[in-house]
């Protein structure tokens, strides 16, 4: 019901418990796609380990305001941003997202991921937000570079894939960095509503 | 961010804990004007109390999925609808609303409690809605009758008002009954994603 | 050890888990008979369940002072009372009771009920008790009514016996009705100990 | 409402927090009485923790089945009788008991005590009740004596009254030896009910 | 890595859990040998029974600052000592002891256990310590003879072996008798670190 | 008592909540000296804050079998080292040191840190182990690098110090890199005692 429209078709919608079948439909369909680069498409292959995944996300929403969302397309989910915990000392947090095969070349993710930020950087007044990408994982670090991300490095064997341990490129936003480019992304974005927290 | 629009300038959006600032001023507002009727007028005077209430609402919506949102007109929060745990055995629950003395006589209520009991039967799938007004409540009991609630009875004593103890009108809707109504309240409503919960 | 004494052979006891045994047979041989009306008929199957089922008894007894206690005719177990969790703001609970087959017929309900309400009422200070009963239940009805119960309506399915909604009709007692009439159940009946709990 | 009658209106009843008051009452007027060799005559001073006290006790019963108990003379409390957890493999537990100034010298804790003891071996079918006195305390080992334990050495320094270390003359009583004295102290007592733990 | 040298190749170590497999090899090698008197050489039989047995031992070293230690004989775990919850208001604990067939005879839980009690009554300030033997096993009270400590009684029915009720043997060592004797045990031991905990 | 020498007066202990005292006066002597670089020199201010610092390492050792130790030269605490939680996916976890005034120059923290890089990478098997340094920190930077951390590039605005962001230099040590060096570090290092975990 509560949605966050892009256009064009597209909408952000707060990932719940009760999108377990959907979910598990669209791994199943993209298994082999995602689990390429991403970790759980090998792990969720039953409506409880969807369940469970999709509970976790909707926690985070409660603890720190930010929300793991699936994107819509045409009333089908395509894809998804997720969040770690926030780190309350740093205001930091780290962001994923997926996309299934079919929805690929259409900037979705750019436009999601771009939302997201919106919100954290704004209404939650986050100041950092880190992303890492499997070294080699071309199309991942060109969503981060497209979005204005300045890599900082490489985190050696600091991710593991297919029980390899594999490096991870880091990368990072920071507040003041949105602020000059949010324009290229949320166009005749008003402010939503928003509160002050601030470093402790 | 996410929002369901009712048109007019009128939005739901999920309360969070975010939000206490915004939710005590317009507690503090409407003291007098909601004290009258409605208990927590009395019991929320600081913001982490105003921060207590909206966490039990937003923990309901991980628990239940059904948040407690409050109603946003023209970007300034007027007034909310909450929910009550469902019980999972019959998949019924009982709703609450409330609304500031500047925002009423539009209609306000009616439009965002009629939007969340189409996401409660629908989206949600749950059977039975209760809702109960203090007698002599004219305004509240009024919404019910225009939603289409049923009264079935008068529920002695099960309230306290002012350290008082009062008489409960009750009322309950029924799935299927919204089914033949949901019409007159949310026009053009396609099915939005749909879960099918059954009774244990 | 601990019971309330009714005459005529009948006792009260609270309802302990190492009652398990003697509760498991007893719901085994009234199964068909419970079953009609009581959900808990078709639910306890093994010695684990019936534990479970008392457990959660006790346990109300530690919570609200109010326990569980069973009917005991000539020393066997016979029908029992419970009780819904009191809720602390209205002082009020929600009673219910059964009986076994063999031992219908002699108003041992009656007398169990009127004893634990007399006690929720006195002792515990409680203002309001409420009573359930499936519409078509009039054997339950009848207790409610002999008890000098109101009946308030009939809430509409909130209640699922065997995979079906049912109506309840719901019945409320007062702490001053039963002052009036308490004398007609419990004769010579001192005051036990009390406390003296307020509606908060 | 629940009690065992001990007749000569002496009866036990189990503690429960309502009971706060008058517990708080007791410990009051037996505090220099009581205090020479109990440790909680001089830590119970309030409501709040003579409340705690008594919630310690009533989770007992949950938890174990053995409640603890007040000796009420007439309508007045007067002493009671705890007992510490169960050691579920040896099926073995340690028991304490009070009794104010006034109530002295009518045997009261030896009809209260022989009473659980019965109920403990009995109905509970525990297998070792030890019981342990302050050196010195020459009324509480006499009760040990009277009712049949066997004195077991003296724990060096195993308790602590006043800030000062002290020695625990340690007392025991077995089942079987319960079984052969029960009589004396339980005239006509048929068997309550029963359950058949065996140690683990 | 952190260990306690006794000299000749004897060390103690913490048992972290991560030593099950070490441990599930000692006790499957001296199962029947230990099992005549230590009822858990009959319980641990699986690397994780190893396992949550080791977690019992490590939580209390972060609770009470005791650990529970193995005996490390050139390389090879051959025994231990373990310590029952601490009791805060009297400083008081128990100790527990094994050792393996081949190491027997050579002193090594003398040194380990008096190495322990030093720390105990030195480091740690408690004033306290029991020790429990069943009647029979010889070795076990010669080790507490050996070291100092008082018989105190027979505790009748006190545990389970092999499903049958056993006598205790009771014994106690107090921090003012160490001190006298400690240096026949711990020769050239400067005071580690201390910190001064008095009974509460 | 348990420790690991490092020659010349060196010695590791494991750090525990009884050394509440010895670690608040350690971090007042030092507060100007560490507090330039380290949050926690602000925030220790009493024995209960050092009893929680303490207590959160204690519990690590639980957790991972890694625990946070103290430096300690002839004596007196003059240093340590922790560890940030242990990722079980990759084996991987974060060191962190600190060293008080008059302990500098004698390369304590280098001896010290070698140490437990050694335990962490061999007797518990992990396979990389970060290091973060404040961006201008050049003291612990050398460290690092004397350590044969590989520099991964700087995280921004990752850290907070005197409340304003700071950015922070990131390293990491594998486990291959640390057994071709080792020997430099820890000489005649026989191996402990070793587990074998695999990443998960």
């Amino acid at each position: 019901m509560f949605k966050h429209e892009l256009g064009d078709g597209v909408e952000l919608r707060i990932l719940e418990t009760r999108h377990s079948g959907e979910f598990l439909k669209f791994v199943d369909e993209n298994r082999a796609f995602l689990g390429r680069w991403l970790r759980w498409g090998d792990e969720i292959k039953t409506p409880e380990e969807a369940g469970a995944f999709l509970r976790r996300g909707i926690e985070r929403y409660v603890e720190d305001g930010l929300p793991w969302v699936g994107i819509w397309l045409e009333g089908e989910m395509v894809g998804g941003v997720l969040f770690f915990p926030v780190e309350p000392r740093t205001l930091a947090t780290e962001v994923g997202y997926w996309l299934g095969e079919r929805a690929v070349g259409r900037g979705l993710v750019t436009r999601a991921v771009s939302a997201m930020l919106d919100y954290a950087f704004g209404a939650l007044g986050l100041h950092r937000v880190a992303l890492q990408a499997e070294v080699g994982n071309e199309k991942s670090i060109a969503v981060a570079r497209r979005l204005g991300f300045t890599e900082e490095g490489i985190r050696r064997a600091a991710g593991v894939n297919k029980g390899r341990y594999v490096d991870m490129a880091a990368f990072s936003l920071l507040a003041e960095e949105w602020a000059l480019i949010r324009e290229r992304f949320v166009r005749h974005a008003p402010p939503d509503d928003s509160s002050n927290p601030t470093a402790r």
